[in-house]
């Protein structure tokens, strides 16, 4: 894929070099809407508008949408309105709002005052919805059906009015806008008796949402029915809008890359990678760095609180890597765990039990496996081995005690606190691996210094 | 949702108790079949295959896929050969192919002896394909049309074919099986002129991938490209089944739970959180703490070669856990953004020379500006507030331009290394947190002890 992509960028350089528009065209019209856009991000600005010129109206309009931003206001700025409205009007109106919410308010003027009444309209109806609801990610345009009609009537009128719909392979069965039913294309194709009505045939068991509803949950109710498009409902019950699989994915896509962000400590980021500035990267990773980083405070004041202590025995703080590395490794694989089942909708808070009982059990396999594993290794490698002969058999059980203690305390840590973010109202993923160690770390240095206080220090 | 579920749970068990079937079934038909198995994973083993037998024939085909491999088998085992043979003659063939992926011989032979011979053929051949290849999830049932055919005579044939295809709403045209192009219902419905040939309405630039092509590239061509299904074909070029969006949804969710798993030092789990025993969430979690904490005799082979240094400087000892949780955090920030790039397909190995140049700007920004914050504290809150005077100036120096460097070092750390996986053709994602911590805490301790030898001990 991207060695043809890179061997095509440079064919159409070399032909917008040359000047060779009717040959450019022949090839872009070949070429699939989101690959033109692909392509289109390499190209130098100011050759862009003699580009995107190129392409037939429709393509035009599908290209554009999958152009990013900063491009797209390029383009704007050099269209003539003629041209903006050529574009404009094909757009669906979820593309256009998409558009019109990332673009700065002069352009936006330009948008909205080459859209038709009905389109203005709608746009600024779907901008009103809070951003991340299903509301802001729908779109107005879906067949709707009279459950009267027949179901020749209901496939002339799809041939008719379905040419400006996103998609017309779900249909809704409505009157006075209440949602009765659904029927796909498929079931209008394949029934045997054409002058059946809709609502003979319509499934009455609709699944919807809510206007207010989060966009995630659209998404995971989209993947887990696997439904082409889940109609919207306003809170009187009547059917405003659809959204469909494809916008659906990329919400799984950037809601996971936003969690995934979080747990590794970072504010979540709208741009990609290759798109943020070393200073956007700063300003998204420096809040928890400094944070966490503060609150090992905690950590220093017991390592001091217990300096002489330390001084007489200064092989304990060779083990204090490990026993934190331990602790933050075994705390984070259970918090990960947690956080993904919690986002997948597999778990929630009423499951607590069950999973602390199942972390506990858990817990003690591992930590007994690996104090055992610590044992081995400390009398073989580090006692016989390197020949550390400061370490006695009472260290070495200190130690491995700690890691068993460390590793339960850990589990514990990881799997509750993502269970208690989500009871109240956090969002889970900000409980991960950075914020666990640093916990974590801190409690595994009380229970070492406390059992190596028991134990050796009297 | 959940509390919905619950209520229609006790409802169902209320009503199985009074043998009301009647009742029992009217409700069941209502239902949308992922919501019914989930409801059955909640009702005791010996209920379920009367439960089950309520439903009719093509609702019951349509549960039982979305059902849980021990339950589909614990059906299985109690249906006569007729029954098994109703259910599997109205499953797809990719729907077929992941049954016997999970059932154990005996039951795969019962079920292929009820499936009809080129059924039996198509699961067989759908078999040989490698786990998580494109050939391994397509299915084989789409609708196929030649290029002479007209607008008219396509419809005709979807209607009469369409029934046991898994989407009519993509059709392929094809010679002879090889791939010329693709038509869309829409497209066949909106056609000006019914008896124009579907080769003057195709899409000829069409996108396939390949039998060998792996899923995850599959799932993101179909959400990049936002397809209803993708073409599969041969190394001939012959096309051989289709894959479609439900299914690419199921994958990537699948995929980046795997991803996440294992920047989580996990190894990866088909079963869910609650389905795992503490048994295999052991087995999945003890082998990377294991090695993580064999390999931690590193760093504590560093503390103990300057034992005696840090006995004179025991504060020095106070900062360890802070520097080495930095340097972790700064690491994984950087390691796990690359890694979800590459996964995303943002990145690859080309670009490192970009992704180091950013990260050693970022680096550098927030190195001096944690150096800055981390002076402060330590002369502020440590030195002043906690009155440790065994701190000096020239402590907290040594620890601020160590904690400089660390985060340095981990950033470059964290960036190359996911690169340098994926170059290697290993999974970038285990060169995350754990990994990138253990090789960063000892780097940051022997560049602390080699900064305070240079500046403290002499």
């Amino acid at each position: 894929m991207t060695e043809h992509k890179v061997t095509m960028e440079s064919t159409l350089k070399v032909l917008l070099e040359q000047k060779k528009y009717s040959t450019l065209k022949d090839i872009l019209v070949t070429m699939n809407p989101t690959d033109v856009a692909e392509l289109f991000e390499e190209i130098a600005d100011d050759r862009l508008p003699r580009l995107f010129r190129l392409l037939p109206k429709e393509l035009a309009a599908e290209t554009f949408v999958e152009m990013q931003p900063e491009q797209q206001e390029l383009l704007i700025r050099g269209f003539s309105d003629a041209e903006l409205r050529a574009v404009v009007q094909e757009l669906y109106v979820d593309d256009a709002v998409d558009l019109v919410e990332e673009m700065p308010a002069n352009v936006v003027r330009r948008i909205l005052a080459q859209a038709d009444p009905d389109m203005r309209k709608d746009i600024n109806d779907l901008l009103r919805y809070p951003e991340n609801s299903a509301g802001s990610i729908m779109t107005t345009e879906y067949v709707s059906l009279h459950p009267k009609m027949t179901v020749i009537q209901a496939i002339e009128r799809i041939r008719k009015t379905g040419v400006d719909k996103e998609t017309i392979y779900t249909c809704y069965v409505t009157d006075s806008r209440k949602l009765l039913g659904t029927v796909s294309v498929k079931d209008l194709l394949l029934a045997t008796d054409d002058s059946m009505p809709v609502s003979a045939i319509m499934d009455e068991n609709v699944i919807s949402v809510n206007t207010l509803t989060d966009q995630e949950e659209v998404a995971q109710m989209l993947s887990k029915y696997n439904f082409l498009a889940l109609p919207v409902v306003d809170t009187d019950g009547l059917m405003v809008g659809i959204i469909t699989f494809d916008d659906a994915m990329d919400v799984l896509v950037e809601e996971t890359t936003e969690d995934i962000e979080k747990m590794a400590g970072m504010l979540p980021s709208e741009k990609t990678y290759l798109r943020s500035s070393a200073w956007d990267l700063f300003k998204h990773r420096i809040p928890w760095l400094a944070l966490l980083m503060v609150s090992a405070t905690f950590t220093g004041m017991i390592i001091t609180g217990f300096e002489s202590a330390l001084a007489a025995q200064v092989v304990l703080t060779a083990f204090i890597p490990m026993l934190m590395d331990t602790g933050g490794n075994s705390g984070s694989q259970a918090s990960v765990t947690i956080i993904r089942a919690l986002s997948l909708g597999e778990l929630d808070f009423a499951d607590t039990p069950r999973v602390v009982w199942k972390e506990i059990r858990t817990a003690v396999l591992c930590g007994c496996a690996l104090a055992l594993l610590c044992f081995c290794k400390i009398m073989l490698v580090d006692r016989l081995l390197l020949g550390n002969q400061d370490i006695t058999t009472m260290t070495a059980f200190v130690v491995c005690f700690t890691m068993a203690v460390t590793v339960l305390i850990a589990k514990m840590v990881g799997c509750t606190l993502p269970l208690a973010a989500k009871r109240a109202g956090f969002d889970p993923a900000v409980m991960a691996s950075p914020f666990i160690t640093t916990i974590v770390d801190a409690l595994s240095l009380l229970v070492y210094f406390g059992i190596a206080s028991a134990l050796l220090f009297n």
